[in-house]
């Protein structure tokens, strides 16, 4: 039975805010004066390098000489500030702000100023004439306070330079935080962007029991950079019909100045924060909340209201040319001059102030104290807050490893994520509230089903029977087929103090990878800032790697990440390739106790064979490299040769390619060497994980040839081994960009990775140097130059090589 | 006044299908014969490797040894697939299908076999037992048919390998086809990803009269590999009201195979169609269609419909166990292999073909013939139906650089942006329908604004006034606030054989690296089947560069985008970056010609000056890298250190401290040379662009000193130097992650670029191999190290330096 659907969009009914304003006249009207004050200081910032408090006519002098800054969505800002400040007071509300238009710094900065969140971290900024001085000159000026927010700015979590992901980083925070409400603007420019898109459906996997709630606030001002946005051109009916399809309920703020906007946002707000109580309560008092509908404010004001109305002949309020800084040359235009000065003077500052320049006691009663204020509300200072995990001991999720040498290694085969699952479930039991896991659909794929055992996957819309694994009942595993809300949801759960991990295809987190530059720009920053101390590391968990494909194929081999990582700073950067189950358990464990960086951690799912025991891989992991002597026939000293591999696929083809010459030409010395923590290979000086010179070369000796087979991109290895001395004697053997659908080993010999072309090149770069070597190298040589070309006729014929070792085994 | 939107959701009303059925109940009962042969090829190539007309008893070694394949949303698609095919007989229909299931390729081939499309290529997969037998066989195989689309199958622009730019996809590939309707098929998973949630909105920029449409049929099975989906847990109500809001007009076609879907899918199709038609015709007679309402289908059928419903107790059907291949072990159970024969026999292949294995005349009756086969679509095969661009000569747009020799160089200021912007705007004059420009909303911030001068930007969304530059008339320009949008459309644009350029902050390029790396796959994998002649190549031009971000800063700071282009394949994989605006004419003009590359272009838009004349523009570009001999002081020969400059800003430094050297040190030979094309520093082996090491000495000497001052990440060049002999000489400088809202040169200053870090490192370098230049080595380091320790001394108190050079001059 088809059905149609009648396109009948909701209907709109007006509210009257008359009974509003009668009732809060005098509350209504000081929160009016401070957004005067928080609006001047704003336009302030931008503007003004002296003469601050307009105590004199305005001067080109007094003008700064780069203007810069982002006024359009400053007066919207503050209007919510403004709001937020008198619901925080009147409830008491843990709350803080994310600001999505992180360029309208200017209004932030105005009301982090007036409740004194800045001069706690900035003592200069007192609240006196020199202080405001020292305040609004500082703004967008070399070593003060950048255009747009950034870590040295009290009470962010989210800087806004790169658009898209406010929202999601506020439902990432206020996850397992029952109290806290995030408020969070998004601005109509960064609706469009596809991240906040599906952002809005986040409320899907908020467990209103066990999480806080999110208020978000469409800011629609209806420009961008220099065009209308597509939100503030949809008619009021669209967005509620959209909005009400995401699952919300909606009020709009609609106006401009004239339009008694604080008794709306005054109303919105109290509506607002009844109906996210009253979702809470009910749910906490055990009644289950089908498909609860949150609030959702949409604010449609002009763009840079309460700035001139025009100049030169052209509208500036509520349009794009208020975007950024309204009047551009006041500084060479007396004109502009004399209309910048009289916008200024529209908002009365000296009404304001004190004759010492100080706020009047009416400003500063509208601002929260304490903790309460949003520059200073302790869930923004997650590594103050940050509580340490219960982490069980490592031991007991080791893999038993026979380590008879030298035949029996590698006799036990296990999946690295298998059993990382296991002490990941456990990591879960220990730590409710205190450690997720957010996965892009792919957890039961990467074979880490286990850590579902605990409780299942938290998702609150009602799902079919047959769904064991999901259920809307709070839980610390959440997936979404967003790599992008993940993303985002953990960088908001960490930067509020707790732990997370990310895993993952492979291939598809370059789909974050600007997400995870920007994260690793504001570690960069918030370390510059004493009073910021180190938050949970981001942790992520690359699996189903390109080595092991033959399901998918060529569109999901891309290690590409690996190198944006490598281009962070060395403080924030770190990149591991743990060989086998008990080293990737040992990785995990530390990564779980850092803080402050990226971690990136890269371990196949198929089962594998296991090389080390528990005690070694903890030592190996924590040299970073080693020498695996038992593998090795150099006997520690002076090998013809040296074969390198970084990575759990690649090892396993450099381990086969040395049993293979250790019985077909013992001669040859080869030293076996395993790479774990990809950093180890920069210089010291580069890297605080690097090897010194000496260290690198008791690896990788002074002069020897040495083929390194890495999992992923040879260019990543280039880079960190660049400046080492002699490095024309490395071989970098990697991905080249060659594979389909097609089986492991097949794969290792289409990006010459395979332990045939180890073979091939140890001999041909031993020979120089070992004459008893050289007089059987050709004939070595053409033998498994022949096998490779066996292998290529045999998969091109019937589609497998019925030869080909997909598990290594001892010969 | 606040308004309170009642969530009064749209209503939806069922439609009878009796009369639908009664009307075309033979026509219906022949579309459902041609189901049951394409759902049994799906299935039939997942599981069998011979008896593929199941002629005799399922045995073990009739089933693949690897079983591979998306059996869950293959039903779906075959039958939209089906009734596409249908519509387009009935209404001889120009149009082709992007499938965002790609991994559903079973269903896909099923209906290409069928069609004859995939026998035009694939001579071997004839209508008879044996080309039955190559084609089920090949599926999943290595050297077949890998298990997602991919550029092998006929009629495919998409792989649907990473999940998210389907739909966008198909509105790039409908822009400027009038005639054409591309179907795109959306599925819940993909519709979860942001790209997608942003994607809905693309009718928004759709101008009905000069381009085709897109029929979107959002395919709602309910799972994902182990999740229920978002969308399928959204009530009919939810999704109605969701999709009204993004703007369209949606019929559902719901339920099972018993719910007459044939019927159903029948009627939707022609309402949808008929809309379609509706909207184009009144916009084409004249009428402006304000917010028109295209029609949208909704598809909610159970994943993997028409298999078993059940295993083990569990159900199979309607479960996201059916999503790959639902019965894992039929080779070793036999309980499971009789249920899969049982599964298959159900579709009875045997009444559906000729003794012969031929399909029936009424199943081959379904599909269309010739160039209407979908899979024969010439739009789909754009390299073939590509028309070049009529392209102005760049001499017109030459920036005119007086060359008195050797002190005037330098003495214009020009914006690259601007000067190509001329270039642009002729482009687009000259080539309507044929080239577009896609941006996220930096048209005007990268001063190229002067490509709106032919047409303003194209938005059909009625827009306030005050925008000058945005109407509903069609055009050639399209900006919003989504990268992935416009990467999308790009590439959907470009697969379709016309030309287009991603204007782009360099910063938020990485955002869709991830798109770009699946291209550069496409492109490299479409080279090996001769019949898909090159496309248009992809051109991002990458502005608002690192080194001049003082509006922006930190956030806005990111070259990353150069090393994964570094990674693609050598014959696909190009990166320029012009040191003037000649250089960029001439590059953008080269680029527009080119097919089948990734071309990235890094310039600056802020004033620069100029150094190259057209010609001398022309030939340094060609020849990628150059001796600049008016700003050297070797004569040719024997430099005691050359300088190299790669990237505007940072050559800029390097002609700086070249003359200062110049005029300080006249005993210092120093060599500049630039850079443009960044492949020239690879060996001649890994790249075409690549020089022979004897021309490498030509430009860089065998053993000099060489300081080079790149544009980006220190990393990309280290990887293209990598195999250089020699290397210990080169001294590479880049962004070393340092910055902030400063000033350009402080920019320089932070991460070690400037002209006084060139100028030390000159010296000390040289000094070992000139005694005259080691006599006053220590004296000149010392001068400008207290240069730049002032230079700090006056940021950090001033804010700025006022002995900074922002822009370079003439000494």
């Amino acid at each position: 039975m088809a059905k149609q659907l009648v396109n009948d969009v909701p209907t709109i009914k007006p509210i009257e805010t008359g009974s509003v304003r009668e009732q809060n006249a005098a509350q209504l009207d000081a929160i009016a004066r401070y957004r005067r004050f928080t609006n001047y200081l704003a336009a302030a910032q931008i503007y003004l390098r002296d003469n601050v408090l307009l105590e004199e006519p305005l001067k080109p002098e007094h003008i700064k000489d780069r203007l810069l800054g982002h006024w359009g969505t400053s007066p919207g800002i503050n209007l919510v500030y403004a709001h937020l400040n008198r619901l925080i007071m009147q409830h008491d509300l843990d709350m803080f702000l994310v600001t999505g238009p992180g360029h309208g710094a200017p209004a932030n900065l105005a009301n982090l100023y007036l409740e004194g969140s800045l001069h706690d971290f900035y003592p200069q900024l007192t609240f006196d004439k020199q202080g405001l001085h020292n305040f609004i000159r500082r703004f967008s000026w070399p070593g003060g306070f950048p255009s747009h927010l950034y870590p040295g700015v009290p009470g962010t979590i989210h800087e806004g330079g790169e658009l898209g992901y406010a929202l999601a980083t506020a439902f990432g925070a206020a996850m397992d935080n029952p109290n806290l409400i995030v408020a969070c603007i998004v601005g109509d420019g960064e609706a469009e962007t596809g991240p906040t898109a599906t952002a809005w459906h986040c409320y899907k996997f908020i467990n209103p029991v066990e999480s806080g709630a999110v208020l978000p606030i469409l800011h629609l001002n209806g420009y961008k950079i220099s065009n209308p946005t597509i939100y503030g051109t949809m008619a009021d009916e669209e967005l509620g019909s959209l909005f009400t399809g995401y699952g919300y309920q909606i009020r709009f703020v609609e106006g401009g100045e004239n339009d008694d906007l604080d008794a709306q946002m005054y109303a919105a707000m109290n509506w607002a924060y009844g109906e996210i109580r009253a979702i809470q309560q009910a749910a906490r008092q055990g009644t289950p909340q089908v498909k609860p509908q949150w609030p959702l404010i949409i604010m449609r004001t002009p763009t840079g209201m309460t700035a001139i109305k025009e100049l030169d002949g052209e509208p500036i309020v509520g349009s794009y040319r208020s975007h950024q800084v309204p009047i551009e040359d006041p500084k060479s235009n007396p004109e502009h001059l004399a209309l910048l000065e009289q916008w200024l003077r529209s908002y009365h500052i000296e009404e304001l102030v004190t004759d010492e320049g100080r706020p009047k006691a009416e400003i500063l009663e509208q601002c929260p104290v304490g903790d309460r204020r949003m520059g200073k509300n302790p869930h923004t200072y997650g590594g103050k807050i940050m509580k340490e995990l219960d982490l069980p001991p490592i031991s007991d999720f080791a893999v038993e490893v026979d380590r008879g040498m030298p035949s029996r290694r590698g006799g036990t085969n296990v999946s690295s994520m298998e059993q990382v699952a296991l002490y990941l479930r456990e990591v879960i039991r220990r730590n409710p509230h205190l450690f997720r896991i957010f996965s892009p659909d792919e957890l039961q794929s990467n074979k880490l089903g286990a850590v579902l055992d605990v409780k299942p996957r938290e998702y609150e819309w009602p799902v079919p029977p047959h769904n064991e694994k999901v259920a809307a009942q709070g839980g610390q595993v959440v997936e979404v087929l967003s790599e992008h809300n993940c993303e985002a949801w953990l960088q908001g759960y960490i930067l509020t103090g707790r732990h997370g991990l990310f895993p993952t295809y492979e291939a598809f987190l370059n789909i974050i990878v600007s997400m995870m530059d920007q994260f690793a720009k504001f570690l960069k920053i918030s370390g510059e800032f004493p009073w910021r101390l180190p938050v949970p590391s981001l942790n992520y968990l690359e699996t189903s790697t390109l080595w092991r494909q033959e399901h998918n194929g060529f569109s999901h081999q891309n290690p590409g990440f690996i190198n944006s990582v490598l281009n962070k700073k060395a403080n924030v950067a770190r990149v591991y390739l743990p060989p086998d189950a008990n080293c990737l358990v040992s990785t995990m464990d530390h990564c779980l106790q850092s803080t402050g960086k990226v971690n990136l951690i890269i371990a196949n799912k198929q089962r594998m064979p296991q090389w080390l025991s528990m005690d070694e891989a903890i030592a190996h992991c924590r040299a970073g490299a080693s020498i695996w002597p038992w593998a090795s026939t150099d006997e520690g000293v002076d090998p013809d040769v040296v074969l390198v591999g970084i990575g759990d696929n690649t090892t396993l083809e450099v381990l086969a390619a040395a049993q293979i010459l250790r019985d077909e030409l013992p001669e040859l010395r080869v030293r076996v060497v395993n790479v774990t923590d990809l950093f180890v290979l920069q210089h010291k000086s580069e890297h605080p994980h690097g090897l010194q010179q000496d260290m690198f070369e008791a690896l990788f000796t002074k002069d020897c040839p040495v083929i390194i087979n890495f999992h992923g991109y040879p260019s990543a290895v280039q880079t960190l081994l660049f400046g080492r001395h002699n490095i024309d004697r490395l071989i970098i053997n990697g991905y080249r960009e060659e594979g389909t659908t097609t089986t492991p080993f097949d794969m290792n010999v289409r990006n010459g990775t395979s332990r045939y072309d180890l073979i091939i090149q140890a001999i041909r770069h031993a020979a120089a140097r070992n004459p008893r070597v050289a007089a059987c190298a050709n004939s070595m040589i053409s033998q498994y130059e022949y096998r490779l070309a066996d292998h290529h006729n045999y998969i091109q014929t019937y589609g497998s090589d019925p030869k080909e070792i997909v598990e290594w085994k001892w010969h």
